[in-house]
């Protein structure tokens, strides 16, 4: 964390000072999301994609409406994962030809929603190409859509694994091309194919290689396509580093392949463009929880900082989201930068469960109620992915900075 | 599950078939809780109790209002963890002086709302002693309060451990005779004790070792209260069987342990009560969530329902809410409760990620789109303990039947 920027000891977020932020938003808990970090972010991601390849925003990482309103600027498309978040992107001004809408269980009013607002759908299950085939035909407009596949291998050094063996996530390799006939014969616009076999990957090598798989089990799959190939997502699951010891990602090996992909797709695929669809990794760094110290407890030897924040607002940092072991994400005192002093001390929330515990016995400055805990890499997968409304707390703010 | 009442082959939820229910709701999916079995268990409690032990209602297990509103009927308090449930306790109808309010970090304005609502605070750290004097003197009104202890033992058999050790509830053993003398100098209206030593325990004899030993430790307390003990919170914490080889919870133990300190109470702290407060064990198992079959995929020879209902209504039962190893919630298909045919399925939910899942590789009666997946023991930390707005599906509905 050595690049945050301070003033007079305190942490500056999208250049604002911590406790100014604070009031700015008018409460704490809060999120704040930097644009500036979130920009630099997608010109470094730019910077290493060979050129024509298309760069989309996945919305489910991080769906506040003023966020994805100014990622919409940077990237080349929108990926949604429900009529909801569809609606987020069409409401920031996404250009529906650049949507794409994924999901295992897309319920039949997502389908028609889908038609109606023209965006891409990556077909699941073959109950989808007949739901799209009788919204088609209802509404008089055409259903644009891919195939998610579901590869027959896996890719190792995902923190989660997408893809690969028996899966509810896209269509298994081997029923394919029966769904690609069913697509033509129901007069369904195909456009292309879409893979996400891993997430929370941190091994730029494995990523690389799980691209050329996918690409390769593309090509393959391309014969029995109704129409020509126009568009081939190949995922994303890059990983951010979250807990001491992890790296941030290598993107030399995933531009080396990318550049491979890119000049073997000229070729065997002329027409097509290859997109991939980064979440995590474009917004997650950008972004901080701050919570505000009440009370300083010394139980038996142990300091506890309790927080007015906790799980309910960051359910990832209490590790209850995936995690099988529970770590500490990276956390300061956000007002005191300066100091040089530690002291070991837990960060807690304030809800009556054991589960409620931003960090456990780490390394802090010193510090007094009224102090501002930041947690950091909490850009993705914050807010929306935790209870908000358990035991009747009140939400957390997000402000765009 | 042989209690179960079933209508041709439905699962009948308050005496109303599924389906029906279904439709009463208006959508799936939904929580639909039982009347009938909250009232039942509440007087199977109170026939294992020993007079004048008070029930009280832990309102965290679950604040829908309308439950609260009936439990507040049944039970002679209510527990809330925050000013919004103490809302939705005081809207309910409840007394405020059956109402005590405990958590480890409540805010500055949440101590002040307690004493303009006159409920019973449970002291959790020196701080609060002060708040509340400032709150009292400023509004004219006195600050009712106990003292949560945090106890130098453990208690065993919890499946979460919230006292005992270094912990953030509570005031530890030692320091709670400073808290007192605090309490009595700043002139607070000084009630009683509170210990809640975990929850989830499926072990009679040990909640009942925990009982004693927690109104041992208070007697030792009272000697320093600077008015005399009126109300002894002995929580709660009493488990119910979720997964295979769990057994109900035996009553007898808890039984004549409340018997033995009823009596000594009666002699050494003479004009106090005694209360338990219960949330899960009351209405855990008269909740059952119901979502239902999009699609039945079949991948790589493993069948997969998925339904419109996951993680997000129901983290408990994707096993991230504080598990270790995931075990699958009890889960029926509850339209074809008389099919004898079993085959092996694993029920997922809508949202792109692996950690969806309600039920993995479990046997249920072979299932089509349009059936109902229903997850027993679904009445406690269901809603409010799921973050709902991930990835932007739709809320879950609740109802009480």
């Amino acid at each position: 964390m050595s690049e945050n920027a301070t003033i007079r000891g305190e942490l500056c977020w999208g250049g604002v000072p911590l406790t100014q932020l604070a009031e700015r938003v008018g409460q704490t808990p809060f999120y704040a999301y930097d644009r500036a970090r979130l920009a630099a972010r997608v010109a470094a991601v730019r910077a290493a994609l060979p050129g024509g390849i298309g760069l989309h925003y996945a919305v489910k990482a991080n769906p506040m409406p003023a966020l994805v309103g100014f990622m919409r600027g940077l990237v080349d498309g929108l990926d949604v994962a429900s009529a909801g978040e569809m609606a987020v992107a069409l409401d920031a001004g996404a250009n529906p030809l650049h949507v794409s809408f994924a999901g295992p269980g897309k319920r039949d009013v997502e389908l028609v929603q889908a038609v109606a607002s023209g965006v891409l759908v990556n077909i699941e299950s073959m109950r989808e190409v007949g739901l799209l085939a009788s919204a088609c035909e209802r509404l008089g407009l055409p259903a644009r859509v891919a195939v998610r596949i579901n590869p027959d291998f896996e890719i190792r050094g995902a923190g989660m694994r997408m893809g690969g063996g028996a899966k509810p996530f896209g269509v298994d390799t081997e029923q394919v091309p029966a769904v690609l006939k069913a697509i033509g014969h129901a007069g369904l616009q195909f456009e292309g194919f879409h893979l996400y076999p891993g997430s929370q990957n941190l091994k730029g090598a494995l990523i690389a290689q799980g691209l050329l798989q996918s690409h390769e089990l593309v090509l393959r799959l391309a014969d029995d396509a109704p129409t020509p190939v126009k568009h081939v997502n190949l995922g994303g699951g890059w990983g951010i580093p979250y807990f001491p010891g992890e790296q941030a990602l290598d993107l030399a090996p995933v531009s080396d392949a990318l550049a491979a992909i890119q000049q073997r797709m000229a070729s065997e695929l002329p027409g097509a463009q290859a997109v991939l669809e980064l979440g995590r990794y474009l917004v997650g760094e950008a972004g901080i929880y701050v919570a505000r110290v009440l009370d300083r407890k010394l139980s038996r030897g142990q300091v506890f900082l309790v927080t007015d924040g906790g799980m309910h607002h960051h359910l990832a940092a209490s590790g209850n989201f995936g995690q099988v072991i529970r770590r500490n994400y990276p956390v300061v005192i956000g007002n005191r930068m300066d100091t040089v002093a530690r002291e070991v001390a837990s960060v807690v929330g304030p809800l009556c469960t054991p589960l409620d515990v931003l960090a456990e016995r780490t390394e802090l400055a010193p510090s007094e109620p009224g102090d501002l805990v930041v947690v950091f890499q909490s850009g993705a997968y914050g807010p929306s992915a935790s209870p908000q409304a358990f035991l009747g707390h009140p939400r957390c703010a997000e402000v765009l900075v």
